[in-house]
Formats: structure tokens, C-alpha cells, sequence
């Protein structure tokens, strides 16, 4: 439980620091998923900006903007936002993300890639030097259904020698279905060396039929503020 | 009505002969879509073919197999393929193909990919020697629906420069939804004058979050059975 709140502490200042720094009221806001972001939200009430207009990448996002009674909309209408902030699973040193811990990289994709900015919110336990030093669980990636078998087993081959496992749901009996209708697959790899190797993957693996989308995010965030156990933030930016 | 006589005559001389000089019974064989693969299962069943086992790209295509009677599979029972026969809505004379008219791109790419060797069956109005030549829709993007229209924006800038709209449905008000709940856009394009750039855009159209498939099917077919009106065939093979 001392880690628990430990790790909490950290989310709420890294969430709650990224938005004083970054998002002035009226500006289009992606608001990302996870533990992290839900403090991302509250200080966005909190400072009043109820002229922010929030975007929402999933099912608990939305919910997140309606219950705190900011603007809600989407990108059909607001195709085009300033800025996005979201979590992540792992960040190295050189701003690789691993994120869909929470099963939502299609949409957080999505958004992020529909803003100016992303803006990573995480606590210390994130943040990596290495690519795939802390976080082992694997490369999220989302399919279609029809796909998996398929998927599982070319991920076992060259050039990917990757270990693919669906990821199962825990309150019902099957696997966890995205929002988007789709199953996680958990791929886990022995070492990436190199950036080179990482960006390489990074389009091998969209460009496999059935593959929606995955969570390795590669350039598309410049900074990341860390919530340290001690009360202060680390920023991390390029 | 000539004319839908003569390509209809040309679709089923096509499917007739590729399902005689490809399959074997046994095999396990994709079942692309669309109008000229209701030949393709017309003649496996007309050769008592009753042990190959059948995988489906779509709702149309699982009907077909069921009604011929043939064993119906999926891919997670059987992920390895020996052939699929699909028919395509434009093949250029270096074997790329224009693909997804019928809004089932996706499933198609995922039966393909599985199969050990794709034959694509059309009539003579798909033959084209310049890409783009015949098939004036553009090309068939399936789209999550939350990014529509930051992605109809996106393909409208560099490097794309692809004039896409959201296809509508006929027989309800809205957008066509496929059978992945996806829609499509169709992007059309001025010239694609190399093989370098078609096989670039293959790969930049896809990297796009929120596209989750598209029309484009490069490198994946050597063999193409065009019907004639003569009520002859042309074979491109390589």
C-alpha cells in the first residue's frame, strides 16, 4: 500500500504540473487514459479552463471530461487540437513510448497524432534508459479478431522473433476486446540495440494485415514530466 | 445489359479456369469477394472439391461457401492457407492491385497474407497496364471512424496530395460501415508514376493512425486470369 501511494503521489504531480506548464484555457485538449491522466482532468477543473474543449480517447476519458463537466468533443468536429496529454507505460532516453497497457493505443494514436503536441504525464517508475527496461510485459498491439492466430505466429518469425500472447480479459471468460471490437496481442522481445531497430519495428509491425494498430509510439513526443517518490517532477525534454 | 453480359461471361470464364488449373481437393483455400468469386465457388463445388476447406473475406463470401455446401473454416482454426482466389478491381501490368470496391480490403489482406499464393480472377475491364488507368474510384481506405476526418485532411496535404471522400451508403443515410465497423474513404490521386512511389505510398498510407487497412495490394499476387470477351482467357503470370 506504501507503494501504492507512493506511486499515486507521483501521477498526481506529474499530471497536475503538465497542465499549469502547458494548456491555457480555450485551447483544444486530447485527454489521454490511464491512472495518470485522471489528474490531468482534475486540474484542468480545478484552474477553471472550462473554455478547454477535451477530446476524449477512450471509454474512461470521456467519462473522465463529463463528470467534471468540461467541454466534450471529438475529432470529427474538432479535427485538429493543440495539445494532447496522456500517459505511458515505459519512456526511454530517447522518447520511445510503450503505451495500451489499458488496451486505448488505437485511439491515443489517433489523437496524439491529431495534435500539435503530446505531452507525457507518468511517475518514476516509467522512466527508462533503455528501451524495454522496465516495462515487460511487452509490446501492446491491437488486431482484428479474424487475425490473432495468424498474427501470434508470424510475430514467432524472423524478422520479428517476437512472443506474442493474447491478452485475456479478468472479469469475463475470453479475451479483452478493445473498444474498437478488436483483441491485444502481448508481444515480448528479447533486446532491441538499436533506434534504427526500434523505428524499423515500429513499421513492420503496422504493416502486418490485421494489425490496427500498436503501442510503440516513436517521435511524437518532445516531453515528459516524471512524478519523483521525493515530491518533485523530472522533466524530460528535447 | 450487353455489356453486364459480356463481363459477367468474363468473370465466370475467369473464375472457372482459375479454380481448374489452381486448386486440388483438400487444399485450404481463401474465398476473396465480390462478383467474380460466386464463379470461383460455382466450380469447386461443380468438381465435387467437398474435402478443401474454405476461409471467407467477408459476409458475402461466407454465404457462398456455405450455400455451395463446402466446409467452411476460419483462421484461427486453420492460419495457414495453400491458395486464394480473389478478384481484384484493377491489376496494372507490374501486378499491383487496386482492391476494396466491395469495402472488404481488409479481410482480403488478412486471407491473402495467410495464403502460401494469391491468384486474382477479374474480367477484362481490370486490366490495365499504368496503374490508376481503369479504376478512376481511387483507392479504398477502411478508416476508424473517430478519425475520419482528420485523415481526409491529412491525405489532402504532402505528401499525399489524395483527393479522399467518405464513401455513403446506398440503402441507409450515412456512410458505408464495413463489416469491421470501420468506414471507407476513397482517395483518389493525379499519378503514381513509379514503382518506387506506389510502394512508398503502400506503406505511408497504412502508417497513418487510424487506417486500418487499405486497398492497395503490392507484391502479393504472380498470377492473374483475366476473362475475356471472346470468351478466351489472358493469363499474366511471373
Amino acid at each position: 500500500m506504501a507503494d501504492k501511494k507512493l506511486l499515486d503521489d507521483a501521477k498526481k504531480l506529474a499530471g497536475y504540473r503538465a497542465v499549469e506548464d502547458n494548456v491555457k484555457n480555450g485551447q483544444r485538449v486530447g485527454i489521454g487514459s490511464g491512472s495518470t491522466v485522471k489528474y490531468v482532468v482534475d486540474k484542468i477543473k480545478e484552474l477553471g479552463y472550462t473554455d478547454c474543449i477535451c477530446v476524449p480517447t477512450s471509454f474512461q476519458s470521456r467519462q473522465l471530461i463529463i463528470e467534471a463537466g468540461l467541454k466534450l468533443s471529438d475529432l470529427s468536429i474538432t479535427p485538429e487540437l493543440d495539445i494532447t496529454i496522456d500517459g505511458a507505460d515505459e519512456v526511454d532516453q530517447h522518447f520511445n513510448l510503450i503505451k495500451g497497457g489499458g488496451g486505448c493505443q488505437l485511439q491515443e494514436k489517433i489523437v496524439a497524432h491529431a495534435s500539435k503536441e503530446l505531452v507525457i504525464v507518468a511517475d518514476y517508475s516509467k522512466d527508462s534508459v533503455e528501451f524495454g527496461q522496465n516495462w515487460k510485459k511487452g509490446i501492446p498491439i491491437e488486431v482484428h479478431p479474424m487475425a490473432y492466430v495468424p498474427i501470434i505466429k508470424q510475430l514467432s518469425q524472423a524478422p520479428f522473433n517476437l512472443k506474442a500472447t493474447l491478452r485475456m480479459a479478468v472479469n469475463k471468460a475470453g479475451p479483452v476486446v478493445t473498444d474498437n471490437g478488436n483483441f491485444v496481442l502481448d508481444a515480448t522481445f528479447q533486446s532491441l540495440n538499436s533506434q534504427h531497430e526500434i523505428e524499423k519495428l515500429n513499421v513492420q509491425l503496422k504493416m502486418i494485415p490485421g494489425v490496427v494498430e500498436h503501442g510503440l509510439f516513436i517521435n511524437m513526443t518532445k516531453k515528459v514530466y516524471f512524478g519523483q517518490t521525493d515530491g518533485t517532477i523530472k522533466l524530460r525534454s528535447k
